[in-house]
This record gives C-alpha cells, sequence and structure tokens, in this order.
C-alpha cells in the first residue's frame, strides 16, 4: 500500500510535467495559457485547473487520513500554469514527509475525511474512493490537454517503469 | 493488495453500468449507439470501444501475471454495447475466479507481460503500469461518454461506498 502513496507522488510529477507541455503548446500556439486552464470536456465538468487541484487534494487526504497526520489546507487559489506547478510540489512535499511506519495499521483505522457525512475502514476508504478519485482527476487533467491537442501521448501519462532486465 | 484486484471488477462493473447508460442515452436521442462507441476525445486517441477492452485486458492481465494463471486469450472483435457488456462479465469472472491466496509471493514475483520487452518486479508492475493502465482506459471512458453528454455524473464513476456509520 505504501507503493500506491509513492506512486501518487509519481503521478503527481508525471501531472507538473504534463503541464510544462501545456504551457509550451501555448506558447507554440500563440494561445493564452487560461484557454487550457480553463478547458473542461462537458459545460458541467471541471476544467483543467480543478482537475489538478482536485488530484492533489486527494493525494493529501489519502496520506492525512491513513497515516493520522494533519492535513494542511490549500485554499486552491491557483490561476497560472506556474501557480499549479507550485501546488503540485507542495502535495508532493507533504505526501513524501510521511513515512512508511506512520502507515501502520491502516487498513483498520477508522477514517471520516473532514466534512464527509460518513465513516470508512481504511482499506475501503482507500482502495474505493482514494485511489479511483486520484486516478479520476489525474486522468481527466490528461483527457482534457489531449482534447486541446496539447501533444502527449499514453507513455507521458505512464513514465518510465523500473525494468529489471531488456 | 487483493482488495485492489477486488476493485478492478467492481470498477469493470461500473464501466458496465455506464454503458447501460449510453445506450439509453442514444435511445433517448434518436442516435445510432455506434456514434458512442466510435467516439474519442481526439483525432488520434481511441475510441470508446477500444477504452473498455483496454480496461478488460489490463484487469485480466494483471490478475495473471501476478497469480501466475494462464491468461484467457479475448479477440477484441466487440462493436456493440452488449457485446462489450458480455466481454465485461467474461473479465469480471476471469479475475473473481482468481482466489486471494493465488497471489501469495506477488510482490516479488518477477513479471514479463506476453509481448512486453521487459520484465519488473510485481510490486513495480502493479503499482506503476497495472494500476494506472486500468483506471486510465476507465475514467477515459467515463469522459467519452461525459464529453458526448451522457448524463452521468462522479457517482456514477465511484459507485457505492460501504460506510460504517452515517
Amino acid at each position: 500500500m505504501y507503493a500506491q502513496i509513492t506512486q501518487f507522488t509519481k503521478m503527481l510529477r508525471t501531472l507538473s510535467r504534463l503541464l510544462d507541455k501545456a504551457q509550451q503548446h501555448a506558447a507554440a500556439n500563440n494561445l493564452a495559457p487560461d484557454a487550457l486552464l480553463n478547458a473542461r470536456l462537458a459545460p458541467d465538468m471541471r476544467p483543467l485547473t480543478s482537475q489538478v487541484q482536485m488530484a492533489c487534494d486527494t493525494a493529501r487526504l489519502a496520506a492525512s487520513v491513513l497515516s493520522g497526520k494533519p492535513i494542511p489546507v490549500y485554499e486552491d487559489t491557483e490561476t497560472t500554469i506556474p501557480e499549479l506547478k507550485t501546488l503540485i510540489e507542495k502535495t508532493v512535499a507533504y505526501v513524501a514527509s510521511i513515512e512508511e511506519s506512520d502507515f501502520a495499521g491502516w487498513e483498520e483505522r477508522i477514517v471520516a475525511p473532514p466534512g464527509w457525512s460518513g465513516a470508512f475502514l481504511g482499506k475501503d476508504y482507500f482502495y474505493q474512493h482514494g485511489v479511483p478519485n486520484f486516478y479520476f482527476h489525474t486522468v481527466t487533467a490528461y483527457d482534457i490537454l489531449r482534447h486541446k491537442g496539447v501533444r502527449i501521448g499514453k507513455m507521458d501519462y505512464i513514465g518510465q517503469l523500473p525494468f529489471l532486465q531488456r
């Protein structure tokens, strides 16, 4: 399970690189970066900025509730790509600050995320909400960029893999 | 980790329900279901049919390589919503047929998926490829349907959660 927490930080760094590609795409095409940050896949879906913020929120929440460490509050005020990259860096630093031993007993820990109207077992929260919600926002961010023509591909999303041999 | 395998089957059943909503949307709007099955978010991205097939492929591959059980070969010949739902049912039945004890030692198992040019440790394969790739195709299927106006929302994607109390 700690490998999945580590994977959150890998994916957040990936998201940061995808934002770099978005910035380059905007510059190369004389687009305002806002045209990407405000882009969405349906009128009643959230735009790219929110997808990045919510991926960060989800990683931070999972790391906090499963370790019992206090959760840092961020205000989701980002409006530029550099600000979103800073949010990602802060989130990675927070998640990475929690050590594997801090998660001891996480599966049976009773988890009641702030503002939610219920409690779960840690393992149910993590696999049935934390992980799928994290990927929901990460993949939707990717899909928005793809839909807007940013030149990225599946391997930009998957990232480097630790092969033993080739 | 077995909870994540179980989560694959939960998400596949969710995908099947999303396809029901797609079918209803097509019927209610006098659309051919093909207009949804062939829909994609970018000209060089794969359409909905492929996203569903690849989510199934990924769940089947993970369950097979991490347990050492033979992988059933499916031909990806589906062209209708009922056929995709049958593929999902077959995939759920296969994944659910592998018991938790069959995965013993999965983290250190050396995994070389058929046709891939390398091998990984089981835990690296699972968290860095299997899980993110599964969610990539599942979320992209959802995003395609949302983009095409099918009336689904985030809770259709997350599904029911096992709350302890409310």
